[in-house]
């Protein structure tokens, strides 16, 4: 087995925002030249969420308007005194920051109706991923 | 280090349902004649997540109606204009759809009580999970 | 690629605690003496969860407040007629018990304002964490 890293770049428009990066992660993949194994996706932030859901722009409402409901904004939250995000760190310590996807043949191994999204809790901003291919 | 990988099929038989996959995992781990590493169960499904908790059949249960209160059926979604299962995919969504577990001698580093599940968010289904095996 | 595999012990005080376990971490990368790779931290426990985020007190706090809220206590369990904590199980359900992070040049590599967490659920107890390091 052997092992690729790649730093990928992710810039968000909005405070909540699903950004598909399907395809970097696709790329990352090809640029490693491994052909069967297990791609791990890690966000450098606190305040976003890695996850495998279906693209569908009003399903990708639902889960953002889902998370304000669970975790609303400015509850007295204790850390909104030093920062205004309590919402954002509680909601991507909820939802988590990465994932590990199977590939095969250079392709992610995705399910028909999955696609992988960086979940932007506190933007706009600019973000790092950290993409780790290990394999053979 | 090595890699084996194997397709596992779960046939789930109502609309929630938490489906114990242990010995599932652990013959994939058997089959991969490696002694110590990490195995990942990885669901190609976007209304189903994979779980790691004590197979006791109130709890089970419990987990079920809990995830039914926090993301309540039909509850306005966009999504469910296009497919009715706004709720499967939001439930998906904050459980998540991968687990990664240690092994050692061949077997599961589980703990007295716990066990790995399927659930079933949107069955009865014929479903699919890929199982990763790396180690030595 | 090699592997190698630490158990790390974790004492909390409380019922519901975060404990920064990131030096921990760091000491099982170091012993590995691998340069580059992933680590994955795993609970063998259904009432933990392991995550990553901010080590700021209020936060911290809050974290614990928004879990209560979430998933309130004995809120008519059936898991509660046999063991009186169906709460810690749900939470760690919804939270999950394990992390997988990137290191390189033998360090973490997480953000500025990331810190990996044991969140004790059920204290105060004696816990135990597998760390397996895997890279080159």
């Amino acid at each position: 087995m052997q092992m690729f890293r790649q730093m990928v770049d992710v810039h968000t428009s909005k405070r909540l925002e699903m950004v598909d990066i399907t395809r970097l992660v696709e790329e990352a993949v090809e640029s490693s030249n491994l052909k069967e194994g297990l791609v791990n996706i890690y966000s450098r932030h606190s305040t976003s969420a890695v996850v495998i859901n279906e693209n569908e722009s009003g399903l990708k409402e639902d889960f953002l308007v889902a998370l304000d409901k669970l975790v609303p904004t400015g509850a007295g939250y204790l850390h909104d005194r030093i920062d205004h995000n309590a919402d954002s760190h509680i909601r991507g310590f909820l939802v988590g920051g990465s994932q590990t996807v199977p590939f095969q043949e250079g392709r992610l191994m995705l399910g028909t109706w999955q696609s992988i999204f960086f979940v932007e809790l506190d933007g706009p901003r600019h973000r790092t991923l950290t993409v780790t291919v290990t394999g053979q």
